[in-house]
């Protein structure tokens, strides 16, 4: 089964193996990919899309002397079993295993960590120009997917990848597939460069046409302009050449040989060019090939007989959640649009899409102009919900502050995977929205902490006349409403608070949680609840405008209180308490935030990642503990001293 | 001189003037614009651009019920002067007078609050889906530069707009300049189309041509792409018509009568479009056109015989003193590169150009390319550093997040304009770069206050291993080091701070800023010791990470604390310093955080606004006698309790 992958410690070694032999090795990574994402769960149908030119990219190129980045990157799976990962695969996405994205840390093989979409021709122009000012001779190489060309970034990085007077190679891994359909007009443009014979084919058909054209008038710039048109035509790819990059393709990305002559070809071409690639996601299975949205990232699966079953999430997720209050939502209020960035599955915005197709937009891996748009329609009286992965929304982050708040239109954004995600890693977390999101002026942010509260949190955003952030986490809405019902809304002395479980006697502590890590927070009660310490819980639900009142009531027990959130502990909810309390005069000295630490957490499962940083309820009780002795033994600072001041003059 | 510019309260008015009057009024528009730039400064060249486009619109369309979007916006004082704003318009950007950008607040004709480049496509579409989806039949035009359209989201926009099925006009008003040189591969393929005939002239001439092309032969595929390549190459804004949207022009953006009759022609085409129009930045005045770089953003300025003599900024600003810095640090290390994102001229990094041509590097407008380029050459093994202004290294966020903090990559940014920046107002403050910056593990956070220390910053900065932001106002540096030389460098306990004040006997009161504030915190202490109070102030020099010893030292004088800083009080250096407080149980209540404001501030003179938020040294002494008085009267809060807590199981 493993005849030739097991040999390969490196490229050199993959050079060993007979050309003819080849597709047999391509067979093998097929099938350890299929097996290994089978059980761990991960990016299937992609990884099954570029085995063959990472086989030919790894036989002609030199890596990592010559350079190779990944735009997004979750396709790199063939390439890490080539580049010595082979041995460490089954342990891909798990805790400690391989990443499921390019990791420098683990092989220089890889550049970059990436996962974001867009910045692997910038970073290539990066790399090359450094090379020519240091003399260096390297080839470097982008593999970009269709789905990440449109956007933006990738946009800059061609222009400014046309100016260069070196080698630099793009390869247009098209699979005319974003995680879902691809969108805009750029699609359509591919899609027309696919169904386009090659330069090469129809130069020989064309011969006797050309010289049928009078060159030899006296029409010289009508002359040149067919000429142009001509040769624009033949070689289809005149948005790259008119960008400065020569255009090669398309050609089959799964027919060995001719992508190595290709490569092999293009290898010394000094100058900048784009190879387009054809190939065909989930190539190799035909249950991938024929669902390549499901297949683009599953859970484990089984194989049984002709069917695969994808194993069932337990547990109902704050996606499903999300989309069936949007739904609800838009049937009530014909104003309500969604808009996602390509994730209509990931945001579950796909049922609108299936409800009111009128009102659903998917602009693409296009989060700036998302959140643009959603500007411009709101500003034109539309109610759109702009749904984004948090670590995505970064990407929107001047848009936001420029189009929306500047503007103070209530735009309102649902970020999902707010907090720890799980396997996706380090490039994926949405750990830092809070922080850039506060200092906004006019800017609400949101949080429910079960599914109930998640329907009256959106019903409150799309009623304000301000713009709104709710964040929720990739994981399940919590099986029972964890409180009572009460009344949600922003009064002038902040956000409304819910109290979750009071404290006996005022409480030895108390837990103020910002959104689903209320459920940790109560969880995390009961245990102390049983050593007999009588922990108080409240449900921020607002990071901005906090509830003043409440903290007043919690400042004044004087006793430890412990915010809980699933954001870093810089700039987050448990620095908005701080910075409260500052203001306020309450003694800050109180509180402890619970939070993500200041570093890069790893891959793993989202229930290891949140006990490796003391977010499980097993933490957040120890926490609350060691704040509770520490209330016993912390040697206070004396309050300001009351002095006599010189009179004022 | 203004026979006709006094009648025109809104295009109404307009429209009464005979047609052949227009170049009349165009000549009065020109000459207001250039009187009141000549008294308050202001964007001259690109305004003398856009008279006749102005013109030409406000006549067509019937704004505001059609929608007019401006990309970046300092082109549109003609059509401020063409909708109500004639009368206040010597008051164009200072203190409660028109704003230099486009205003809601000011007129129903401005829509968006704009400054930054790339957004009027999306906020376009935006506002012509909602129109569809609402029945409305509105017109929208968005006005785009060609600096802007090379940005990411420009481009993200034109691929949406593509697919619209319904009228929206991008008008690409073409000068072949950036506020310098346009940069990039697409900045030559406009350039080809400035050079083109238009359709209609070649249309013309080449009807003999296209008969003698064997259209008739059997030979489909090849008979087709000759036919896609004419028609492609007569209408030649192709890579506009690849993107779906009709191509027009170039047409002379100074003609009326011309854009009155293309714009009326297509005012009512059903289908997304371009208009190319190709203008002069500068026209109306030789001297301006001569040199559109320095007349596009001039201080204000006298016409003496033939000489335009500008204003001299009294004093050394931040940016020479950068400039000089960068210089020097480039002689001695030659791994030293510089980037701008089309900002040469504000950044300093022209002088760069000048001295180290290879090593400097121009992106045009489009940030996010330059972050992660940068990240490809660090990587690479250079130690480029980006010069950005701080309200746009906010488009490089996800960057700087992915390419450069998660790659540990020692990127140096150096954002000039960190503050407020005076009369470009609330578009271009710098008021949220330390709340994104500082979530980001391994980031380095640091300050200048003098030159000196700027040249000391710049030096740690590219020794360091690790990414790192210096950040320095649109302001001059102090005459004089504002202290005694220090080392600078990061120890285990933090960034060594530097005192610039001791208080005598420990003083009333410490002043803590970070940056350029140092000056006035400074001031303000001399203001206090002239009414007998003491007040110690330390330049902190480092945010991220802060100096632990010096805070220890501080919070153990027990009085009172205030920090300072010219940036949100949300997630900013006070912030932080709190943070530090109370992670380390010191008495929060101590520090009270002078900043920005949670709101956005209007335009007006930089000292105005200091003055406005009370960051000048007299607002500082009255916040820091105001915090003295405080100390005597504040009703502490007791320190935690210490009480029996029930023993751990």
């Amino acid at each position: 089964m493993t005849r030739f992958l097991e040999s390969i410690q490196s490229p050199v070694d993959l050079r060993k193996i007979p050309l003819d032999q080849l597709p047999q090795l391509a067979r093998e990574i097929r099938e350890i990919i299929m097996t290994t994402v089978s059980f761990n769960g991960g990016h299937l149908a992609s990884n099954l899309g570029t085995v063959e030119i990472c086989l030919a990219l790894n036989i002609v190129f030199n890596f990592p002397t010559d350079r190779l980045l990944w735009d997004v990157g979750h396709q790199c799976y063939p390439h890490k079993l080539l580049t010595g990962r082979y041995k460490n695969f089954s342990s891909l996405r798990r805790k400690g295993g391989v990443c499921g994205f390019p990791d420098p840390s683990e092989s220089p093989y890889d550049l970059f960590s990436v996962g974001h979409a867009g910045t692997a021709i910038s970073s290539a122009v990066g790399m090359a120009c450094a090379d020519q000012l240091l003399k260096k001779n390297t080839k470097v190489v982008a593999l970009v997917g269709d789905a990440s060309i449109v956007n933006g970034l990738a946009f800059e990085g061609l222009n400014n990848a046309g100016t260069l007077n070196r080698q630099m190679l793009v390869i247009l891994n098209d699979n005319s597939m974003s995680i879902s359909e691809p969108q805009g007009a750029f699609a359509n443009y591919l899609e027309h460069l696919r169904v386009t014979t090659t330069y090469e084919e129809v130069k020989k058909r064309v011969q006797h046409l050309l010289e049928q054209i009078p060159y030899g008038q006296r029409i010289s710039d009508v002359g040149y302009h067919i000429k142009q048109g001509i040769k624009n035509t033949l070689a289809p790819g005149h948005i790259f050449e008119d960008l400065g990059l020569k255009y090669f393709g398309p050609i089959d990305g799964h027919d060995i040989p001719a992508l190595l002559e290709k490569l092999n070809e293009l290898k010394d071409l000094n100058a900048p060019a784009v190879l387009h690639i054809k190939t065909i996601k989930g190539k190799g299975y035909e249950w991938a090939c024929d669902d390549p949205t499901t297949f683009h990232s599953p859970k484990p699966f089984k194989i049984e007989g002709s069917n695969v079953v994808i194993q069932n999430g337990s547990g109902r997720s704050w996606t499903s959640a999300f989309a069936d209050a949007m739904i609800n939502l838009a049937k009530r209020n014909d104003k309500i649009c969604g808009i996602t960035a390509a994730m209509p599955d990931g945001t579950g915005l796909i049922k609108l899409e299936k409800t009111f197709p009128d009102r659903y937009i998917d602009t693409g891996i296009c989060e700036s102009h998302a959140a643009v748009m959603a500007a411009g329609m709101t500003k034109a009286g539309l109610r759109p919900i702009v749904a984004i992965y948090s670590t995505f929304l970064q990407r929107a982050f001047d848009q936001i502050f420029q189009e929306v708040c500047l503007q103070g239109l209530p735009v309102v954004f649902c970020t999902d995977r707010a907090g720890l995600v799980g396997d996706d890693g380090a490039v994926h977390h949405g750990f830092c929205d809070l922080a850039f999101l506060k200092s906004q002026p006019g800017m609400v942010l949101l949080a429910p902490s079960d599914e109930k509260e998640l329907i009256r949190s959106l019903d409150l955003a799309t009623s304000l006349d301000q713009p709104s952030v709710i964040r929720y986490p990739r994981d399940n809405v919590p099986p029972q409403p964890l409180g009572e019902d009460s009344p949600w809304g922003i009064l002038k002395t902040g956000g409304i608070s819910r109290p979750l479980r009071e404290g006996i006697g005022g409480g030895d502590a108390t837990l103020i949680a910002y959104g689903a890590c209320a459920w940790q927070a109560l969880e995390a009660a009961k245990l102390l609840e049983n050593e007999g310490l009588s922990v108080a819980v409240i449900d921020a639900r607002f990071c901005k405008p906090l509830d003043g009142q409440m903290l007043e009531r919690v400042f004044a027990r004087n006793h430890p209180i412990l915010t809980v959130e699933d954001h870093s502990i810089i700039n987050g909810f448990g620095s908005a308490v701080i910075e409260h309390a500052q203001e306020k005069r309450y003694d800050a000295r109180l509180v402890t935030r619970l939070g993500l630490p200041d570093r890069f957490i790893k891959h793993a499962s989202r229930d290891e990642q949140l006990k490796e940083v003391g977010l499980d309820p097993t933490g957040i009780a120890r926490s609350v503990r060691a704040a509770i002795a520490e209330s016993r033994t912390i040697p206070t600072v004396p309050a300001p001293v009351k002095r006599a001041v010189p009179q004022m003059r």
